[in-house]
């Protein structure tokens, strides 16, 4: 399997069964992201029909054949009409490709006979010893050769987390998500309707990829689960794998297996799964991303005990609600640490935890205030806001002039002390190994998060995700640790 | 009490203590804000300093003292440093001012001090027949008058919503987003500590109060239960009151007492007293700001049957499952909806609920859709995508020439389709009573998104706020129902 699975993301050539230069065609689509995005191999569109004749689509000369390719073809892109898949990979046998994907749907996902139709091209791919992606799929992206063989609007930045999405269009967006908060990805794959490789298959080739530091499963059912809990078991503690795992509820389940075809079992099931496999389990979209940025991000925490400085009191009240909710232990402040502080804030300040400096006007007490938390042992992680006055300014409108050249410079104002104040936070993140999540409402627009993106600081949307990423770190570090404790002891008998 | 906030609300003359034009000090802002907003009464700055001698702010003539001020004053606002604020109350007294606002925190939600200082403070007022909002607030919003005294970067636009918040910042992001989604607002007051006017006097206010529709509250604690027990059970029928209850938890309880002050109860006490009296309760900003929108832009849906068209089969499964959860029914179809789908789409669409076209290029069957659910009565309410592929293409970076032209091309394309789109939507829209919730992952940040807010159509950001939404929506329904039918009955006995 490995060797198809090297061969399927690092294809030397690559050639597209029904390119086309229509734009607006899906073999167009899959052509202009072949070149859009750099990829370093050859390649070769393959259109039977006239017009192409002596053609070239992007430079790259069209065959009406595969039969007129003399090189050796590494992976077939099968863009062409659903009735005639089967012929094409009839056609890349004989020509001994051993990769392809197929992109068209309207087979196992639909009725009999399109199940029926999948399942001849399983077999006919088997006997032929090749292996593909789909069908139902939109395509993958590599980064290695650059290569983005896909149908949707997205050009991954290259890194080091790898996406399986049984979901194409989902998968798209996370994508497109994931760009725009400017994390790389090492490979994506739409596995769509899994006739030949599944979810399993790319996963145990990600574990076992060097280049993969993080996995991520857009999940709407397993196929094949022994194999599943064969190489998780294997990759406890190699690298963390997320999880989201659509299909929890009646009508989920049957939405699912219309979608892609995919069986899913019982919520339950899969919950004790992934928790017996150390598997973090989003539960939406933005926990998926939070928790593939929080790898990325920050350590694992060492312990539960959260402090918390809020921008203003209320959203101290709201994080510490959602702190205690998520099982994070939104710990009391000694003595010692309150005097600390007493030193550096007027006297009205909150003296507990949250450390809610109250209507202060002097923002360069948060580096401080952050600080002095991340350097007393009584927290293993901190929970804080972005101050961004400047995004309110964004919704203030005066009517007068005067007000108009106050908004004005007040926006120059806070963006040089948002900025500085955000520098200073940045110094004290990377002096200590302590996780720190920070909140913005108005994450991510705002040219402030640059700073803090280039910075690899954790930016999360509300108070619920700071406190869902901090808990699900402290207990994927719990069970490695739990792991690690079994093994000595095993060792030790 | 209504005597007092109708002045309070609707004053004639406002005189501010502490008036400064020094940018940022707290009473530049108050002073800045009146004037931004466009208030229609007279202003009294009043500093006693020597350099404001003959001088004046924003026009405004300052005065040494409330002594020299000839006119009566409706409206004290007091921004002088604590230790002062006692001097001030007394002054308004004995010059009959009825009421102010009183913005210096470090009073009961300090120390010991602190609180025998509003104590004081208190009856002080009491006896002078004076009521004032605070101490420890951002101020307030009144659309009648224009009047922003506050120190929030926020101008809201006029309109039906009234809003207390017992925190001052909480309650400006809430403004200022608001602001951004186009939502009028008819009063905001930060409640501070409350030491004389309190958040039920607020919410009997707004509950008599012709103009306002919606009445939200971000409630960290009650002060006085009976009232607000009151209170509801006369509201029950007028209209919807919306409260995000923070200090749900122990460290949240306590982080709201060293807040503003407030007591806290239990949250099942709260959730049993909001459920009797039908209050929607948000559990997160988010959710707050969606059930005020919801209001705005939905009717309530008569049943829980809800039909899913998802832009993409994975968003279709993430909807049906959150639908389940929050309690929706994921109706079935019958045969003779399957029929009219038939008719439109090509054979492989799900044929159940969701209704999803699979890998449709045709953007325009969403609105036929949309109308073909909303015209059967076979479901309450419907849940879909924007569709937006245009934001795709802002995170999609083609390297080569020709890849940015197409790029270029396409956002031309698709600004024309999906506006198209958008607006065949909004006309169905108009032609049924029946509920329908958009999701946009990219809302509010894209113009498409002003079309419909032009016209009241309601996007949320995510499959679980739009089966929340429309859950509480229903829930309301069904207690008002519930309420009528009782009264009935009690009418015919």
């Amino acid at each position: 399997m490995k060797n198809y699975l090297d061969i399927l993301f690092n294809p030397q050539s690559v050639a597209i069964f029904g390119a086309s230069n229509e734009q607006g065609k899906v073999g167009a689509m899959i052509m202009n992201n072949i070149v859009a995005c750099g990829y370093r191999g050859k390649v070769f569109p393959i259109n039977p029909n006239k017009k192409y004749e002596g053609k070239d689509i992007f430079g790259y000369k069209v065959y009406p054949s595969i039969e007129n390719v003399s090189e050796k073809i590494d992976l077939a892109v099968i863009v062409v009409p659903r009735k005639v898949v089967k012929n094409m990979i009839v056609q890349c046998i004989e020509n001994t490709i051993r990769t392809a994907i197929i992109i068209p749907a309207g087979f196992g996902e639909t009725n009999e006979e399109g199940k029926k139709d999948e399942k001849e091209l399983t077999r006919i791919a088997e006997n032929g010893n090749l292996k593909f992606v789909g069908p139902n799929t939109m395509g993958f992206w590599s980064a290695n050769i650059s290569l983005n063989v896909s149908m949707g609007y997205m050009s991954p930045l290259p890194g080091n987390v790898s996406i399986i999405s049984q979901s194409g269009s989902t998968g798209v967006v996370i994508c497109s998500e994931l760009r725009g908060m400017g994390v790389g990805i090492r490979y994506f794959v739409s596995s769509g309707n899994e006739a030949s490789l599944s979810f399993e298959d790319y996963l145990e080739y990600f574990i076992n990829d060097n280049e993969t530091k993080i996995i991520a499963g857009f999940l709407e059912g397993l196929r094949k689960r022994n194999k599943f809990l064969n190489i998780c078991k294997k990759n406890v503690t190699k690298k963390p794998i997320i999880i989201l795992k659509a299909g929890t509820t009646d009508p989920g389940i049957k939405a699912a297996s219309s979608h892609t075809g995919s069986i899913s079992g019982s919520d339950e099931v899969y919950n004790a799964t992934f928790k017996q496999y150390g598997i973090l389990r989003a539960q939406n979209i933005n926990q998926f991303l939070d928790l593939i940025r929080a790898f990325i991000c920050i350590n694992l925490p060492e312990g539960n005990r959260v402090a918390i400085l809020p921008g203003a009191g209320g959203m101290g009240v709201l994080t510490a609600d959602a702190s205690d909710k998520a099982g994070l232990n939104v710990a009391k402040p000694s003595q010692g640490l309150i005097n600390k502080i007493n030193e550096i804030l007027p006297d009205y300040w909150s003296h507990s935890n949250p450390f809610d400096p109250v209507g202060t006007q002097d923002l360069s007490v948060f580096p401080t205030l952050l600080e002095l938390l991340l350097e007393s042992n009584e927290y293993d992680c901190v929970i804080t806001n972005v101050i961004e006055i400047r995004s309110l300014l964004e919704q203030y409108f005066p009517q007068h002039d005067e007000g108009k050249q106050i908004k004005q410079m007040m926006i120059e104002v806070m963006d040089s002390t948002e900025k500085s104040v955000a520098r200073r936070q940045i110094k004290i993140l990377n002096k200590y190994r302590k996780p720190v999540v920070f909140i913005s409402h108005v994450y991510p627009n705002s040219k402030l998060f640059r700073i803090f993106e280039k910075k690899n600081v954790l930016i999360v949307k509300n108070p619920d995700s700071a406190a869902f990423v901090l808990k699900s770190l402290y207990e994927y570090n719990r069970f490695l640790k739990k792991i690690k404790e079994n093994s000595q002891t095993t060792i030790q008998r």
